[in-house]
């Protein structure tokens, strides 16, 4: 018989068990689920940084709280590993961010402990507002629990919850998991005393304890207590925290570690609570792993490594990636361009932004998780006559949308917006596919849509957002390496509403918007296998569209198939708007639109997904047979061929 | 030789003679500004009280600051007409808000001195450091001054930039426009004291000489003070102010309308900032006009008015608006089902969820201007099983579309949105039009999108949305009244994803989605005159579409037309992607999309900004007879016809 490493966590079916053990036990599962989240992601890779951070608050949350009745509610998400590990999901852990396995995140449909899902950040506070009205409205719910981190509560639409929670007064439970602070002696000295004083008092009083506590500490241990008001502040002259003038009841900061504190405020703050409280809990991201916590980025995402060394898989890339191409363009252009600039919400390194602002670093501005605020920024540094890159992923660029609505098109100013991940991502699944920013933008007057066939194309793109100085303008670009294509030595201006013809032929004519151009070209290759000529156009432009070219192909081929990586409503709806509208349909065209399809992709790899999505080559090779046999027969063809 | 009743304005033809003016002439400039606006405002009707409120703030600004090297932002930007008096409009002033005219807002187009339009709220202080960081960059532009009024001020946006800007340091002015406070004796008294003290000291000292002047004050006047400072904080326990703990410097609070205090401390803050100020400025909303003062709306929006009594016109609607049939449908369904609840963010008037929170006020929600905390805490709601109508108009719910996309589509939630002002809405221009909700919406998995034919359809839709909740369902219907249909007892639950035939023909088909029905219908009255048979059939559904409806009128007619008021990629995109991937385009179809035009629409009536769009019932007539006449010949009609 071997012996269990983990003895107490094997005896946790679910949260339920957390609350038959004495806090003595706690500390051992605590300890247990960190070593299989540590070998659970060494297996899978994924968020270890913020998982490891949360360890503790995870299990005590869980062992205090009366979840699923309590509503739990992790901001973004990603620091969830734990809590899958507790209730009930610890023997798939091994399938987490795969196909047909566990999300990366929280997920409603994945378990009745995941109430509200998340990924993007800031918008767990709303959520536990909501579910707190549901519970006071007689709806089968207990408390709300939202955890959040110190930078998803720095967006504004956390202040805006904060802002209405104050207002609303209900009973509401927000965490802050501050890991940005390490949790030196002093701070946690006073952590410890605030804790203990705290279960014992009712909370009114704590505030005015904290006060005191901090006025009578000695000079050295006052400054630490400072810093750690500052990091909810702002500054260190704030005398009232923000929460407080937000309405909220604020405790701590507490040791996010230390069980002893954990329980007891977790367990007195439910007892007492009446109205909003804001539990403000000091963590270290990769916690209790050295490799994590010596690194910079503390794991905060990783690939799959090995446990005792910390030493992570590299894949071996054949071509740089989009964003460090995108990236090294901005850089070149900014050499020659004194006026460029480069923003980011909280992304330089996603982005590729760091690598502008490691040149030139007055020229970079990180506003933080800010995206409403970054677009209308942007737009006045284009309205003071500088040229503005903003760089914010295609599912986070949503964030600013009515800003590039009312800010950016309706007065013509040129930002250029640069657009990541574009399509279907991966790993991190639905919630960071990039499926509508074709159709957002394309509806918008004013406005240039292009996107990105290849890493040379995006080259040139970048030249031509330069250029291109009389309105705004947005290219996009998927996430991941290039296609391994030569390089050009400087990006090229390209013409505005130009796109390119690839190959010509006579049967069929693909019209690609993007970069699934490379799958249209192995199409291309199985269609030519059966004796058919095709035609290959890269469009370029989704507005201004190239009309004349499209209405070449309409006219010169028996049938035209556009493709894109977005959703319906996107570039294939803009090519038949202007079909039909001339006249182009009026007599017949077999005309098809590959999109992507009206449901959400779960996570797998780019390829697996676009599989699910019905958008391989296989099945643009069966939709060109169909439209172009005479028959109408679909020729059967399998992924071998 | 008749006596000019504004001698001191004559003389200004634009800021720069302003800055030629004795203090106390400036005050008369004030007084005359403040006639001019009454009396002109009488004459179009606008946005009064809030003009009325800023009017000496407006000539104290640009008698201090160098406009338009400087740049003067007013968030919102309704505030404006002083503003636009002052700055070589005055005599425009009449055509205010027409077509034609001059804006409502501030429009860069407009003049120099509006270097940054807006009309949607809280984007002020994003556009300032933008073109702060732009004069540091070297561009030819000065110092940034963002006006804000204490509403826009607590959008998630407006945090998000102060947070932006306290971290950056620049020299940026930020002016808080505190108009709910009402300026008594002794708040007046201490602001007088400040500004005499602020202008001989240091901005540095100024915090600590507010401080030290509250605490000496006599307890009544402590009081008051506190009042101040609680409109800043949020609270009454807050010691520091939020600008402050955000990196900003805090001035005020002084008092808005005496120049006495303006002017000195704004030279003051002009010669000496180095960093962020914010100075808190209170005023009265429709100062200096006794009707306005004592109507609790303070005048916000009038139409025009008897300057003598204050009375305004009243025009005489036939039916009741489309907010008052949907603020009356969805409280008679409230009273049937108690999960029913409202949200608004700081619109309860303008979108009829007032009429709800008469009936039932614990069951509505006011959030403030905060779109994105609004939707989110709907989905919230809704996943604790409540019915949650989040009533946001087009153009605002734009600011919560990542939140749409990500807390309520892909969670499947059955958030109800309540989509009003869809299409063009007249005086207040293309910043309010609802041009891109129905693609930004149909593009979305789990999502169903209605629109209203008429204010009966939208009682069916508002009980259809209760009936709904096995996912996200949203209604759009237009700003202003009816049509004067007959209203239903009750609404009935429409089967989802099915459309309706109004009547049936053989020749041209109309397929309408939403309110452009009545103008079809009318030029379906001038075709038949021509002897055509025409179908009207009314869709509305954009997502799900009525496939089998669809396909019929397309196999038998020999055109088929759709209608939407809003932009391409919307309801006519989806009908041309249906029928590609069906075939239903391989043979040919007549088919056309009318939708509104890519560009912006400037101001005018909405019957005229349809008109301006190529939308009239005559646009459709020549269409229809365009594509069903043998010789192709457009049948020339004019308005008489």
């Amino acid at each position: 018989m071997t012996h269990s490493l983990t003895p107490n966590l094997d005896r946790v079916a679910g949260p339920a068990d957390l609350r038959n053990m004495d806090d003595a036990t706690l500390t051992k599962v605590a300890h247990e689920v960190r070593s299989e989240v540590i070998s659970a992601v060494a297996q899978t890779g994924g968020h270890l940084g913020s998982s490891l951070g949360v360890v503790e608050l995870t299990v005590a949350i869980h062992a205090v709280f009366n979840t699923p009745m309590d509503k739990l509610i992790w901001d973004v998400g990603h620091q969830c590993y734990p809590h899958k590990i507790l209730t009930g999901r610890r023997e798939r852990m091994k399938t987490l961010r795969q196909k047909d396995g566990l999300s990366g995140f929280t997920k409603r449909s994945e378990s009745e402990y995941d109430p509200f899902g998340a990924a993007h950040s800031s918008t767990s506070i709303s959520a536990a507002l909501g579910f707190a009205v549901g519970r006071d409205m007689g709806r089968p719910t207990g408390d709300a629990i939202a955890v959040i981190g110190d930078g998803s509560i720095s967006a504004g639409m956390a202040y805006e919850a904060m802002n209405n929670a104050g207002h609303e007064g209900r009973r509401l439970f927000v965490i802050l998991n501050d890991n940005e602070m390490s949790i030196a002696p002093p701070v946690g000295a006073m952590s410890s005393y605030l804790s203990r004083m705290y279960a014992n008092e009712p909370l009114a009083k704590v505030k005015s304890l904290a006060e005191g506590f901090e006025a009578a500490l000695p000079a050295p241990m006052r400054e630490s207590a400072k810093r750690a008001r500052q990091l909810v502040t702002g500054n260190l002259q704030g005398s009232g925290t923000l929460f407080e003038e937000l309405g909220f009841e604020y405790i701590g900061p507490i040791n996010g570690h230390d069980m002893g504190q954990l329980l007891p405020v977790l367990r007195a703050a439910r007892a007492r609570a009446t109205g909003p409280v804001l539990i403000h809990c000091c963590t270290v991201k990769g916690k209790g792993y050295a490799p994590a916590e010596n690194s910079a980025d503390k794991y905060h995402g990783v690939s799959k490594f090995d446990v005792e060394s910390g030493t992570q898989a590299k894949s071996k890339p054949n071509a740089p990636s989009y964003t460090k191409v995108f990236g090294d363009a901005l850089t070149e252009e900014a050499a020659r361009d004194p006026n460029i600039v480069g923003v980011t919400a909280a992304m330089p390194g996603g982005t590729g932004i760091d690598i502008l602002a490691d040149r030139f670093p007055s020229r970079v501005f990180d506003v933080g998780i800010a995206e409403q605020h970054a677009v209308t920024f942007s737009a006045a540094m284009a309205a003071s006559g500088l040229k503005p890159f903003c760089a914010i992923y295609s599912t986070f660029l949503q964030r600013g949308y009515d800003q590039i609505v009312h800010d950016v098109a309706l007065q013509n100013l040129p930002v250029r917006f640069a657009i990541d991940r574009a399509g279907l991502v991966g790993a991190d699944g639905a919630t960071h596919a990039g499926s509508f920013d074709v159709g957002y933008l394309a509806a918008l007057p004013n406005m240039t849509v292009m996107a990105a066939a290849d890493e040379a194309e995006l080259k040139h793109m970048v030249a031509t957002a330069v250029a291109h100085d009389s309105g705004p303008i947005a290219f996009r670009y998927p996430r991941g390496s290039g296609n391994g294509v030569e390089m050009p030595e400087r990006g090229e201006v390209l013409e505005i509403g130009k796109g390119r013809v690839l190959q010509e032929g006579s049967d069929v004519a693909f019209l690609s918007f993007g970069a699934h151009l490379a799958e249209v070209e192995a199409a291309t290759r199985l269609l030519e296998k059966d004796g058919l000529s095709v035609t290959i156009a890269d469009a370029r432009f989704a507005k201004p569209l190239d009309v004349d070219l499209i209405l070449k192909l309409a006219r010169t081929h028996k049938a035209l198939i556009t493709i894109e990586q977005g959703s319906r409503g996107g570039f294939g709806a803009m090519v038949l708007h202007e079909l039909a509208d001339r006249g182009a349909l009026d007599r017949g065209l077999k005309i098809r639109t590959m999109t992507l399809p009206d449901r959400f992709i779960d996570q797998a790899s780019p390829d697996e997904m676009y599989h699910d999505a019905g958008m391989t080559r296989f099945d643009l090779y069966k939709m060109a047979v169909s439209l172009t046999s005479k028959d109408g027969k679909v020729v059967p063809l399998t992924k071998g061929a």
